[in-house]
């Protein structure tokens, strides 16, 4: 598995999806900049999603807030109290750890984050546990380290002018509740989508682009009345594997849904499933779906003082909804995406193809247009541009034999290949290829449009 | 003109489009959250600028860097050393200015963004400009204030751990150029376009959200050969000028072309035009066409060590190539479409109706769907769940008599108003009225898409 995240990762690069971010500077620790082929693919992923769960979803609503809030916000959200990690500085060898994850690594089935500082710091000289590093149990009190990036917002660099880069979008949407609700007219149930950059300073990042420091999350509150009887929770997991099934093309063995026992809830939520996907290190979190309660609703009334009730138009009920999140991070659906996509195969004549069998509406390019030969370029380069104007995302390959251009558009997923040929200049008919099935036929220039637009639906 | 910006600032805010950020906290200074119907419109136009620039350009190419870059980046830029304002306190009122704007604003025919510090305080202090809070002439030395947001990635706080939010997209495309290039195979001239947050700590923002320290640039980098006879820098203005007539619906009477004179340009470029626009409080920089030269690749083959030239595949000559740079700001964009739309008209019976005249592409819905009455309501929410279900952007509106709703959508710039009547029942036909004509026509519910979908390409 360690063999196809390498293997993978490589492509990725060679191919112009995913390069290493500020590279021509030796890099920067766990930084990631998307290509030309990776940011059209993130476009399209971010473009389903708000389609799907905003644009053309008939209970829900966009909103697209800054990054940098109030830092009442956080206060308010738990986020400057809460949101830290416990390190520990082994005394002797002066490496740091988190404490926890140190407990965890030697006790599977402890349960470390929830347990006090105290706790921890108990647990650690009972048990005896060592630093993994120089092999001494003599470690300093624990300290706990924000997630938060901090900056400082005016001319002053001081206390005051502190401010936060938000460690999640939701947020964001909870203070514009009532803005939105207000403005649209929006009886419940309704749910506010957005899309945008989130920033935890994570002491162990990793895993390529499963979790990074900087990332994109793509976040929907959904707001009900706690006494309407639907089961919402339920209602949106199904509508986040419609998604992934129907619109992104995950394949159902590849996810699983795992419910979170009550030890590991968050304490705002009454409960949690993720949807987990089976990457090449092994199932990790990719979607989750968390049963929030009035829990943000609340603080946030509490600590702006604003009324953040729901009148409902019918009863005349003043009503705090409760709330439903789904929520995923765009840079770990991608590496579901590539890496389910990502096959080499063996094939007919024993040799062997790269193949991305990303879907129609995800990969960069829709297809690909060639000329047999360079001396007949003007009239495929027509093509080529015509299917552009056409609003059809083509490419435009002239480089290399026909079986190689074939290969080449197979490693970036483009689903169909056109190649214009001798022929072509008199019958005004090209050679269209199918990804999957490497079966060609022979269609006319005047059908191209119409061919690629209803197989792209399909 | 100021009346008409106070004027859209609040209806904007009334009917969903721009928020005050975290208002329910007293708000943060120069932040602002986009509703419901601006995060649509800020959608549409950020693909319809992806659209033109990239996906469907047959020059071009995407990308998406991070916004944390290696903070070598920013040394060969220019960004660390030479990217800040000249800062001056009156030592009497302890008041805080810029020193070049206190000039600029006394002697507008004087370039102090061009005098080096010791120029500005000779200036100051030979013309005596006073504080303009308490009147005395009696400042500190200046002291230069960085533009960039500083933060610390990774657990320790110190000089080592010290990085920066970009405050332009730019130079994630520079530092990109040849992984892209190699990656796609692509032959000069060639460009590379993306989208993202940049951040800039301003002394002096405002103007509501013409210039806030959070924006979003849409930023293309053409890279041509300095051989290649074609004048690209012309090119790029009439594409851009193209772009704000045909796609965004910008009027010729609305802005202008203006050209920095030699006194006015960067260091590093040659000739720079704005496409200046008549926002409601006068004329301010849209969209800025810069020829870079080739001092970005230069700076950073310098810094960082990498080769940066292109290989020509034909010549083999190694070639680094000159830049055109198109630029623009999203929020200062949005800012220009809706203070455009936005007009109070007296109708022929002598009432006024608000209408947001925003083209079909850009309009946060292309239809309003409306039942007569609610008792219909059944019949008309079905015409509204068929629409968006077909792609197309729909909303549902049933409160209040007809007319207001009319004059509700009109306001949110809804080109369509589909009203469900009795008749519908029995007939399978509805009344479609225009938002700018306010004509009514009635027509077969089995048609609205292709009616919708054929007038929206108009």
């Amino acid at each position: 598995m360690i063999k196809k995240m390498d293997e993978l990762i490589a492509h990725l690069k060679s191919s112009g999806f995913v390069f290493q971010g500020s590279e021509i500077y030796g890099g920067l620790a766990n930084s990631w900049d998307y290509g030309p082929l990776g940011a059209q693919m993130k476009m399209n992923v971010k473009n389903l999603w708000w389609d799907f769960f905003v644009k053309f979803n008939p209970y829900n609503m966009g909103l697209d807030s800054s990054i940098i809030l109030n830092n009442n916000v956080w206060k308010a959200s738990g986020h400057i109290d809460g949101f830290n990690d416990p390190l520990i500085d082994c005394k002797n060898c002066k490496s740091r750890w988190r404490a926890d994850k140190l407990i965890e690594e030697k006790y599977p089935d402890v349960n470390a984050g929830k347990m006090t500082n105290q706790e921890i710091e108990d647990f650690i000289k009972e048990k005896n546990i060592t630093c993994p590093k120089c092999g001494k149990c003599d470690f300093t009190q624990i300290r706990n380290f924000g997630l938060m990036f901090k900056t400082n917002q005016g001319v002053i660099e001081d206390e005051n002018s502190v401010v936060y880069l938000r460690p999640e979008t939701a947020q964001g949407i909870f203070i514009n509740f009532k803005n939105a609700q207000r403005a649209l007219r929006k009886k419940l149930p309704f749910g506010i989508g957005q899309i945008g950059k989130s920033f935890r300073n994570e002491i162990t990042p990793g895993n390529f682009i499963f979790r990074t420091r900087e990332f994109e999350q793509m976040e929907l509150e959904f707001f009900f009345n706690p006494n309407d009887g639907n089961d919402w929770f339920n209602y949106w997991i199904n509508q986040v594997e419609k998604f992934l099934t129907e619109k992104i093309g995950i394949n159902k063995e590849n996810y699983r849904l795992r419910k979170h026992d009550k030890e590991e809830l968050a304490h705002y939520s009454s409960q949690t499933t993720d949807v987990e996907f089976n990457f090449p290190f092994g199932w990790g979190e990719l979607w989750g779906i968390a049963d929030r309660g009035n829990f943000d609703l609340t603080q946030h009334a509490k600590h702006s003082g604003a009324d953040l009730y729901y009148l409902d138009p019918v009863t005349n009920e003043k009503i705090l909804p409760n709330v439903i999140e789904p929520s995923v991070g765009l840079e770990r659906m991608m590496l579901a995406i590539m890496s389910q996509a990502y096959e080499v195969e063996t094939l007919e004549d024993g040799t062997e193809r790269v193949v991305m069998r990303l879907n129609k509406q995800i990969a960069p390019y829709l297809v690909a247009v060639m000329p047999l030969q360079k001396k007949i370029g003007d009239g495929a380069y027509k093509v080529y541009e015509d299917l552009l104007a056409s609003g059809i995302a083509a490419t435009y390959d002239e480089t290399g034999n026909v079986g190689k251009r074939y290969r080449r558009q197979d490693a970036i997923g483009t689903p169909y290949v056109i190649t214009y040929d001798f022929d072509s200049e008199t019958d005004g008919m090209v050679t269209i290829r199918d990804r999957d099935t490497m079966a060609q036929e022979r269609i006319k220039i005047s059908d191209l449009n119409d061919y690629l637009i209803n197989n792209q639906k399909k």
